[in-house]
């Protein structure tokens, strides 16, 4: 079996020269076939969840350097939509009263057309200007005279275009960005399939964005007792009845067949949870709109199995000779007897 | 021969320490081996159309989430120019009109300058002034007075930025979305090809764009009866006589020779309409100008085939040094008896 | 040996079902063996370069749609730098003349604030409000007012920013675009190499940007006499004695060294000639800055070779620690004899 | 094994018809053979550090063509942001003062509203009714009247337009170029490993986006004698227990066990000095945040190596669920005596 990959290029040419293959000590050898996801050594021995429902990993980093932690683009990009836009708001709001300060400080005699009986009129009339200045609009009914007041209102507009230039970057950023919207079903099934039982889970493309070129890989983890008695997580790749397809427009029912070489053989719900049993779902696919590479990472824990079930069609009668698929289906099970 | 792709790494690493290899169920293993490129199972027995001509599929999703179907980028990416700045105008005159609609009940007053006898020329005063505000243009003959006026300009003005940020995007993205126009024949044909007959088709690019590394992979799709009378759709790849090539200048005619084990040993055209025959084409391509992956998709199903005709060359006598391709000859064909 | 790539995930799967193996046509199978980069077969009998030195092709396209052959996108990305500074002034001094033409029509009176005393005068102070709306500066010295004249300012402030959104795109992408400057000595040489002779040439990174994972493939193209006499080009890779590195850093003499099994066994300048050599230079690479995927033709034609000279190093003395490299001279080669 | 990559597409086609594969000269297969990771020949006999901690060369070139030593983009988009900020506003400023010496050359006459009674006043309110005209804020208080005034006007605010364009594109340029955040272990150790020793070497991903399908290689260089006493350059690759890892969650230590078989076998302090040891670092992966490619060098000299101790682990207590790593304990080691 061939192991390759576009990344591979330069070590491959070097790995042919690698001397004979046989290794000196039994241990390194063993160690080397281990599996492992990159989950680091302290997922080895407890009872928690690995992956999140939404991918991310129960992990937090402390000490790493302020400006590694703030990582301000990667935030910006990522946080929901109304987070987004209430700080562009809040950014922009409090940009003003800083700028209508100073106008302030330097004195409403420098911001020719001002009117107002109050200081609080005063400020208001020298905060719109600033507004007018920073996206650009000058009206031209107050304008600056004198050298500073001209000045900060050029600074200001400067600010405000580079500002705005980065906002038009995080826009395009934050809706270019690649998140395919694939749903899982909520819960996985031991289900019987043909003459054997398989562990199932099934997805759909939430979006009208086509997905090419899916690929599926499911891993198991579960907690094993070592030799001295401790427990120790072990990986173990599931076979999938097919882990590709180069088209997505329906759903997929994802199958892992329980044969005599399936790490799932004798297994029970009650072994499932015992050693804390997680399978781990990574999906690669290409966006078509932007002939993107899209990743995903899913979960499913023990509790989120259900044992003798199987999905239910989630097809509806054709339409206008279109195949109408129901999404809201996707969840749906009813029981079937498994096999023996 | 080694299947891979760069995306199978973290699998790869797993799948060497599969057990045996020899599956206990019979019936599994025959399920593992059967091709099939994704589509349902609701395809399997219908006489439907899989793959439209611009790529699409034949499936209707209902009761996806409301913002998985909104999917406005992905619209907005995808529509055409027309429809595109069509939008783009009403979105401008729509928020034009709200915003002018604002200022009025806030009160002409508040907008210094404003001249007009009578309510509909005062409104045309405001919404113009809504429009220099919107776009920043701010002539300022006309500008806002006192709070109310103000704030709701400068919320303008920052929607407008905003806004215009986004269509800067919005157009990027459209511009730079890698769209090959590859132009196929009209219709393939069953021609003669050496000493045997073969399946061919023909493809021209259109562009003045480059494509490079071009691949092409020909699936055929035909109802076949099952054991127990049935008819279920198979799926079977059709060998090319050249799959790849490294540039594409000028025409490519693609060939499947029929010979002894091609699935169309035998065929003919009754057989290909009852049988519900349809030729998938996927293609993957490199645009040169971006170093951009390309994906099309295309299909020829059994009424777009032509009998014992071959293609005519699409050269015509080169004109200063240079090759000179007609692409208007792309599906001219003439008859040409088939080798027995 | 394997032959794989990204693109055939979908294919492989089913290549794995494809019957046999054997032939039944000892002459598809021939066909099948022969080598092609995707010339077309009008290359194959005359005496024509293939690439030119620019890696564009000795094609022209004719009778292809209209917006294909238009392309502008393509076009707008891929023009000289003055070619496009010239073009968008030309738009901008044009998109002016037309609204100062329409403002001039609607009469002058419609623009508040114009000043002048001969017709001249004013259509350059209606032509200047254009600039000043279109560019969304709008003093408001002048300032339009009426419902047709503040309407067309309204049109023209929104053209502007539209314009204003693609230039920015354009902007961007031409920048962004992946276009590595490696340089290619001016001629290829055939020089002693070890114990036997080579055909080398050698290339340098102009730029200041690391190029990563390089990758090159040479083909030699040229006409040989067929069994009736006529002449078919014919296409042969050129193993390299190396062609992949991690690291590009200095510069790299590519070697082709003319063993027993090379395809330039027994080749003379004359013979070279006659056949109408060429040799065909295909560079992968990536793009250390962006991670870009790059790719770059290059062609030696029979007439740019030399024969019995060997490149000069590069390299001067160290200064401060570092290597110094002399780009220009690349191309400098002095008279070595051949081995025999 | 299959070494493959998606960019040999084309070539390998083409090697499958290569001859028999025997050489006719051995050595030139000695040569074929010869790991190099790209770097020219100079760098064969001398010590010199091949690859900075910034993963930068110790190469210089000269007399490169202007364009391509400017190679503006690239620079722009490299350096510091304080650099970036500091390059804009002085170009700012500087653009500003060569239009208000236009304007001021042109006669104050030309630049309506001006205010002023020194020429000192005078040339700022030139200045500063530059800067309202690059910016696009256009108040109005000052305009221009005039054919020159008003065309110089006109330019200016294209100017502004365009820089502005191109600023936008720099910004998101600087922002979404990948540039991972992995922090490396000041110091490799040679540590003792199951019933062997091993070169080991910690990383951690500073930031918060996640890094997938990370692939790491490690090449050791060192001089040795050749047959003629004079010292060459020679490459080894080495085995790493654990090259790919799909997630990369928490930290990573990369492990080479020196077996019977490793390059390393029978190494001491002293020899890693007197051969200029170095450990080169090449690590490929994917940021899940855009699906981009990053790539990243790094490299231990023999002077950056700890025998004889081994890391500490990184891990805190768990809080909340979550497990706690302490990025600041990367680089923390403590002895360990070796394996004999």
């Amino acid at each position: 079996m061939a192991h390759v990959s576009r990344k591979t290029n330069s070590s491959n040419r070097l790995t042919s020269f690698r001397l004979g293959g046989r290794q000196a000590s039994k241990l390194v050898e063993e160690e080397e076939q281990r599996p492992d996801l990159g989950f680091g050594t302290r997922f080895n021995d407890t009872k928690v969840r690995l992956l999140n429902k939404d991918g991310s990993f129960n992990v937090r980093h402390v000490n790493a350097s302020f400006l590694a932690e703030l990582n301000l683009f990667h935030r910006l990009i990522v946080m929901p939509w109304p987070k987004f836009f209430g700080m562009v708001i809040l950014a922009f709001v409090l940009t003003n009263f800083i700028f209508a300060g100073v106008y302030s400080l330097l004195g409403y005699e420098h911001l020719m057309g001002i009117r107002g009986k109050s200081a609080w009129d005063l400020f208001w009339e020298a905060y719109f200007f600033s507004v007018q200045t920073l996206t650009t609009v000058g009206y031209g009914r107050i304008s600056p005279v004198g050298f500073w007041a001209s000045a900060f209102a050029a600074l200001e507009s400067l600010t405000g275009l580079l500002t705005f230039a980065l906002a038009t970057g995080l826009l395009y950023a934050r809706f270019s960005r690649p998140t395919p919207r694939i749903r899982f079903s909520e819960t996985a099934v031991f289900a019987p399939y043909l003459d054997v039982n398989a562990f199932m889970f099934r997805i759909v493309n939430e979006r009208s964005n086509q997905l090419i070129d899916v690929e599926i890989d499911v891993t198991m983890s579960r907690l094993e007792p070592a030799a001295d008695g401790s427990l120790a997580r072990k990986y173990f790749n599931l076979t999938l009845e097919r882990r590709k397809v180069a088209f997505f427009p329906t759903n997929w029912t994802l199958v892992h067949p329980i044969t005599a070489e399936s790490p799932l053989v004798g297994c029970t719900p009650e072994k499932l949870e015992e050693s804390d049993t997680e399978f781990l779902i990574i999906l690669h696919a290409v966006d078509d709109t932007f002939s993107q590479q899209v990743h995903l990472r899913y979960s499913y824990r023990y509790d989120e199995i259900r044992w003798g079930h199987k999905f239910v069609p989630m097809f509806n009668q054709a339409k206008r000779g279109m195949v109408v698929l129901d999404v809201e289906k996707l969840s749906e099970t009813r029981e079937a007897p498994l096999n023996l």
